[in-house]
């Protein structure tokens, strides 16, 4: 028996009253009978919790015509749901229990659809089965339908993201009680991972501490690596506050004065991230702001060292939409938030990363990590 | 930039080999061309590391021929790999970038299979837009292809998982540390928690502590409930050590003398648990144990009180296959491991559960959690 933690407050009734109307109004805009999501985020924004069983089916089916949403779940989970004003909210909760086939239940719920979109993050298990229980339904994905509704963040999933990277502005304001030559990238890593729960997360979703060669790879998370005095160090850190919105913000550190060749190329970085934070205001593409932190590290002969995108969306997921990346044509508009992440890679040597995450506001941008962008020279004295 | 660590110490070059073998063959007898593997334990299982990205597609391609097996990964993430012996594997990598079609590069290799199986965590995200770049093929579920690989386990894999069922009943044994009447069902949740990686897991994967009333709800976990004189309370915990292969166990525990109702209904509950253990031997099938552990408890009349399955099958995953479910008619076979945890469920009152992990020896049962099943009588004064 085990099931994760996934209790959380939650938005008030009548908000998420309105997700589910928009929900359905997008479902039928997509042509789409219902849509059937299962635990994650998109569960979580439309109902206020998340769910999470993986092998026993959980999924709210939410019709594109005026017929009450049904909340499919085992008898077993039904406790974890005890929190969502399902009265309020108009949604009908079936309950099943193991030997019953929850698939055939789905199916007659929705009856003999022509289309439904399934969540994005809903397993192949569940996925297959749905669709040999429908056989006559066409499968897309719900993310696409949900997605102009989760982008666009309210007041109050704004201040939700503010308090998170202002909690994770607090951990970066502490890194040099921590990063020192002679202590290893785990040893960093698990003092900083304390802190970021110290500092009001449920929990470090993710640390890297990438020091010298190591920060050359942009998903290296931490090692066994000695630091050593010299050091570029990337510190990539975040996690979800307790409303489920989550932080994620780079700094780039170095320990004792930094190779004159090294500050020479963070200097183009910086003005590369500063520079795409700024092209940012509603009706620009999320192609052109990564045009314009690449152009800037292409024109300084780097462009072939930053090998990512610019930047994710971010909110109850770590990532989402929208992407910051070559060929998206998607314009931004208010209440997007996303991340502004250039970096610089020399592979075997080091690496170098600036983070913010950043609101468009009405009429421009608003970042929400405050922290100097420079590259930090910390202490080099032995831990 | 986000990605969770995923490394742990994996299997040598030739158990790997052999695993891939096996798979190659069962894919065959399967009449299917390839398997489609995802981040996660399957893909753990075959090439000793699990992956990690979400929206950026990894997946490894398993052919049934004697082709070379792909793994397609993006570039960003092919550094998370790097342990991974694909040379001695004779595994081809192929690394994709931001703004290519991981799809495309995924059909291009496979040419125009019948059918393919993707494992059953892969997302819908994946899992559709695989489908689309592949109209020709039929998509199945790699679970039933996987799961004889993975239900029987090996040595090494037996040793792993009783190293972990040794490091849980640690934990086990000290819960008159932190269990008393004043403290709240998450104060002793966060006490247990540490006590789980102090003894050896990595992480607590979860922790339940159910007192009173909140025991009757078998997936609960901990609330800010305050623990009672006279409360029965469910503990259920567990995790992964760092090979990867988790704990899950369950005591029931009771603070100051039971209510002789409460003795008496547990006593029939561990005569279920332990003649359902008794009853593991190869030949015998998962219903066979589920009815063991059902028949007495409905023979006593506590029947419609035990509202889940008997067990599920425990390794890389918290839950894999063999469920011990009602229906189910796999024979059981030497290797195989799996929970025994009958419960009963008093709603509004209290609840009890007794779960040990055991292997199917070659002519009966091991278990591995060895804690003894009574209620345990904790002392009933006050934190």
């Amino acid at each position: 028996m085990s099931r994760r933690s996934l209790h959380f407050p939650a938005p008030d009734a009548a908000t998420l009253r309105a997700r589910i109307d928009r929900a359905r109004s997008a479902t039928a805009d997509a042509a789409t009978d219902a849509l059937l999501i299962g635990p994650g985020s998109d569960l979580r924004y439309v109902i206020g919790q998340a769910g999470g069983s993986f092998e026993r089916l959980s999924v709210l089916l939410v019709p594109a015509t005026d017929a009450a949403p049904t909340l499919v779940v085992p008898a077993l989970e039904a406790p974890g749901f005890a929190d969502v004003p399902t009265g309020e909210l108009g949604v009908e909760v079936v309950t099943w229990v193991d030997g019953e086939d929850p698939y055939r239940i789905v199916a007659d719920r929705l009856g003999n659809p022509g289309r439904v979109a399934v969540s994005d993050t809903m397993a192949a298990l569940h996925v297959l089965r749905l669709r040999d229980a429908m056989a006559g339904a066409e499968q897309t994905l719900a993310g696409p339908v949900l997605r102009h509704l989760r982008m666009c963040k309210d007041a109050a999933e704004l201040a939700a993201l503010r308090r998170a990277a202002e909690a994770i502005d607090r951990v970066h304001a502490r890194i040099g009680e921590w990063l020192r030559p002679g202590r290893t990238e785990a040893e960093v890593g698990a003092d900083i991972a304390e802190a970021i729960v110290e500092e009001g997360h449920t929990h470090a979703d993710f640390v890297i501490v990438g020091s010298g060669p190591n920060g050359a790879s942009p998903h290296h998370d931490v090692s066994d690596r000695v630091i050593e005095k010299g050091d570029v160090v990337v510190v990539d850190i975040g996690g979800p506050i307790p409303e489920g919105y989550n932080s994620d913000s780079t700094r780039t550190y170095v320990l004792g004065q930094p190779d004159p060749k090294v500050a020479e190329e963070y200097a183009v970085l910086q003005r590369a991230q500063e520079t795409a934070v700024r092209a940012v205001r509603p009706g620009v593409t999320a192609h052109e702001v990564d045009a314009a932190a690449r152009d800037i590290l292409t024109e300084a002969g780097l462009g072939e060292l930053f090998i990512h995108r610019t930047g994710h969306g971010i909110g109850l997921d770590v990532h989402e939409d929208p992407y910051i990346v070559s060929g998206n044509d998607l314009p931004l508009q208010p209440g997007m938030v996303f991340s502004i992440e250039p970096g610089i890679y020399r592979a075997g040597q080091w690496g170098a990363r600036i983070e913010d995450i950043v609101v468009v506001t009405a009429d421009g941008v608003e970042p929400l990590n405050t922290r100097p962008h420079d590259l930090t020279v910390l202490p080099d004295d032995d831990a």
